[in-house]
């Protein structure tokens, strides 16, 4: 049992999109030195109901009693062990452009992401350092994933190459995928894959932008 | 009128969220060549069931004819028209770090985006270009807003900063954010905005990670 969690039901993609949001917001509260929150002082942070939140936290046994609202600590650490960040995650960056340069600097060591290795196909990026960790060349990543634990590699590579590669990551024993290119990775047996595809994005906020206007 | 869709009813977020997707396999049809798709052809390269299509093009009028499927460039104009791609976009960058510079770089033009402007407050950017746009400082944004057309402002800056640099793009007439900093932006009156959280979606995969080891 090893002290994991065990889901009794399927819990819905719409509850675990919001889980992250809550630990982002009770983070805030504890930087802000809150120890203590009702559900419905939380619900007016979040701009989401009450009910809403005492229901998706029922998913998972629910964290608070009622009438003493949430121990903010504890239902944070709850929510961090239910989105897996109580281990450390070891992550590789392929393609080492822009983007790739922009998440191997970005601070998600907090929450237990560590970058361990930078990988590209471009010979006049070889060796160049990004905090302290080499890029190496692609051919080098089967050696490397030999030596290293691999838990996630984030594709910030051209759609036309990011198969290929996610099939490589499997047979080398990586099964988590970060995936900027722009392709859906859907296909790739035993792999568990989280698409974030910025153009998605921009063309929901034309959409606002164009319904928005006309109101 | 203008010729814009007049929406009858309020589109839910879900089938909102799937229609950029539909728009990028829609694309790489059009680059393959295939002039006509079935709704079961459409669903089964999606993962997606043909009547999940179906309703959610139904929402906007429907484009199919029964029996005869979809004309692949006219489902993917009328996809772009209903997403607000049938105009350009003018778009600034707000903090010119390693993600902002992804940004700048990154290749929306085909979906009418246009880089038109970066900023930035820290003096050893200035002047620096990127695809021929020189880093201004933020305080020349009013003087910049007045003459050009902004409509969109993408937001990568530390999240202390975003709230204030948001009122002030509203200010300045801009009403559109695309946001990375850490913080959600859903309180500036008058503003759209899209919250691209990139630790949340990190958190989305280490659940997965979680949950698809103990199966």
């Amino acid at each position: 049992m090893k002290g994991v969690i065990v889901l009794e039901k399927e819990i819905s993609q719409a509850v675990i999109r919001r889980m992250p949001r809550y630990y982002r917001y009770l983070n805030e509260l504890l930087e802000a030195g809150v120890e203590r929150i009702s559900s419905n002082e939380l619900s007016a942070r979040m701009h989401v109901t009450a009910s809403q939140i005492r229901q998706d936290l029922n998913n998972f046994g629910g964290f608070g009693q009622q009438g003493y609202g949430y121990n903010v600590q504890y239902l944070y650490d709850e929510i961090g062990n239910i989105l897996g960040l109580n281990t450390t995650h070891n992550v590789i960056v392929i393609g080492v452009g822009n983007l790739g340069q922009a998440i191997a600097n970005y601070n998600f060591g907090k929450f237990g992401f560590q970058v361990v290795g930078l990988f590209d196909v471009k010979p006049s990026l070889e060796g160049k350092e990004i905090r302290g960790i080499p890029v190496r060349m692609l051919d080098e990543l089967p050696e490397f994933a030999k030596q290293n634990k691999i838990d996630i590699a984030a594709l910030t590579l051209p759609k036309e190459n990011a198969e290929t590669t996610a099939v490589m990551l499997s047979s080398l024993g990586v099964h988590a995928i970060w995936n900027f290119a722009h392709v859906d990775l859907d296909n790739v047996e035993g792999m568990v894959v989280e698409n974030v595809h910025l153009s998605d994005s921009l063309m929901r906020l034309s959409y606002s932008i164009a319904n928005y206007d006309h109101k």
